[in-house]
């Protein structure tokens, strides 16, 4: 069956919010691909469009998707199996007030192309791989509305480079549909997304989304990768975002391994590698790894 | 020429100090063996030794070592060729008041040993890839003194995972001869060293040590591995720790493509991941990773 198609012209979305309402509602097991355009909705078209100020409104998601048969307590897979450029160039920007240097010496608001050309992102003269991400990926919330600027337990604004083709990107379901939407795409991306963004860039994306049933309670997102589950976290700073998204590894150590969460604490030290996906946004976005060789499948385990 | 042997029964510290004596002076380019005894003095030989609270000293570090011609401006460049594990087990170590999850439900002070065998190192019945770490090592500091729990622009406890055999790791002089010193292995640790140790042992050390006269000025550590050179920097938050370090990092880019810092920023945002070494010392320790790619050698660099 050919993939349903969804642009960010038939809808998108500036907050996530426990209300809001789809603008298609999809199967269980739907194949989609989904047109996002640029973070900055095409502001920087050339390097002197220079941004003043973080626009109040960033970071469009295309969606709410409603899934069909989404409840509370449910998890939505979110299977990434493409991302495509849909323009021949992305940009950097700095913006005054916003970023991980901001107000050092030497640092200024400015802008910069950067044209895509066979599997590279070139910067000035340096070439750097094309590995698109999806900045922006959620679902509805429980109760709170947050910008697209921000990520949190449902995900949003959160910037991690893992969530990208080959991974599957799960979130705790919280309403009826779970309400999927995502945007705010980059042609490449550092860990930490130090200056505030990546390559921005208006992509196409070609994902699955299926429900799983899960044995016990997901709070926050986790992404599978080739080798490695990763449950991310985000929070104000950087070590409460450390404690709840290793906090969460812990659970499912001691359930996986039928130990004391000291045990799986202690085991954790050894195998389970902080990482950052960023620091910039207003809330900032920790993960916890966990190589599959330690954990077999997180939505098995009695998790409470 | 045989490689010189020096053990911690020679000396070790508990403190690096700007004023600190050497046991010994080696040569620019001296192979040496260094022995260390593990981070608690060997108080922890089965799981009933449990530990009440951090001990005054902790990460004896054999030593100083002072290197001929090492002079303040230089840098110190530490081979490490090996790192062999100097008793059968190590240990992992819980402690009240000490680590990421301290006070959590369920996480208590508790000691598990764990065998080493066949290249693998026991948690209970999980084998987990031995990959030996220098917990903690470092310089006489410029002018205050650090205890060796602490970590900072000398090194010290800076508890990264990329400080094993195959890397060399770089510090600056800030004293004649730098006197160098290092101890607190580990068998394997995970990036974060969430519940404060990692599986502690005492090891014997092979490196190489030489004196490195750079072009620029360097303020703190840089590790290189086989593919990148990574910044690394100690703050009370992880934010400072990685605003410095990819401070340092786009310093070195700047100079290395003949751009601004804006530019090197924007490209810092598309290459240099962040990463986190350690959440527990009372300094926290990040790293920022520039794949060697987009920079040749910061030792032959006009940074300031």
């Amino acid at each position: 069956m050919a993939r349903q198609r969804i642009s960010h012209e038939t809808g998108a979305i500036y907050e996530f919010s426990p209300e809001m309402e789809p603008v298609t509602t999809v199967s269980d097991g739907a194949r989609l691909t989904i047109e996002t355009r640029d973070s900055l909705d095409g502001a920087v078209q050339s390097d002197a469009d220079v941004i003043d100020a973080v626009p109040e409104e960033v970071n469009a998601a295309t969606g709410p998707i409603a899934v069909d048969g989404a409840r509370p307590g449910d998890v939505l897979a979110v299977e990434i199996e493409a991302i495509r450029p849909a323009e021949p160039a992305g940009r950097v920007v700095t913006i005054d007030g916003f970023g991980l240097l901001d107000g050092k010496p030497g640092i200024e608001a400015a802008s910069r192309m950067t044209p895509i050309e066979d599997g590279s992102v070139t910067f000035d003269d340096v070439s750097v791989p094309l590995a698109p991400v999806i900045g922006t990926i959620g679902v509805a919330p429980q109760t709170e509305s947050y910008s697209t600027l921000v990520p949190h337990d449902h995900g949003g604004n959160l910037d991690t480079t893992d969530i990208t083709a080959g991974a599957t990107a799960y979130f705790p379901v919280f309403q009826d549909g779970a309400m999927l939407a995502m945007g705010d795409c980059k042609a490449a991306m550092a860990d930490g997304e130090m200056c505030g963004t990546g390559a921005e860039i208006a992509t196409e994306i070609d994902v699955t989304v299926s429900v799983v049933d899960p044995t016990g309670r997901h709070r926050r997102p986790i992404v599978e990768t080739d080798d490695a589950w990763k449950t991310i976290a985000s929070a104000e700073r950087l070590e409460t975002a450390a404690e709840l998204a290793h906090g969460d590894a812990v659970d499912l150590l001691a359930a996986e391994h039928e130990c004391s969460r000291t045990e799986a604490y202690m085991l954790g030290t050894l195998v389970a590698d902080l990482e950052i996906s960023q620091v910039v946004d207003p809330l900032v976005t920790v993960r916890n790894v966990i190589p599959k060789t330690y954990l077999d499948d997180p939505f098995e385990l009695p998790v409470a």
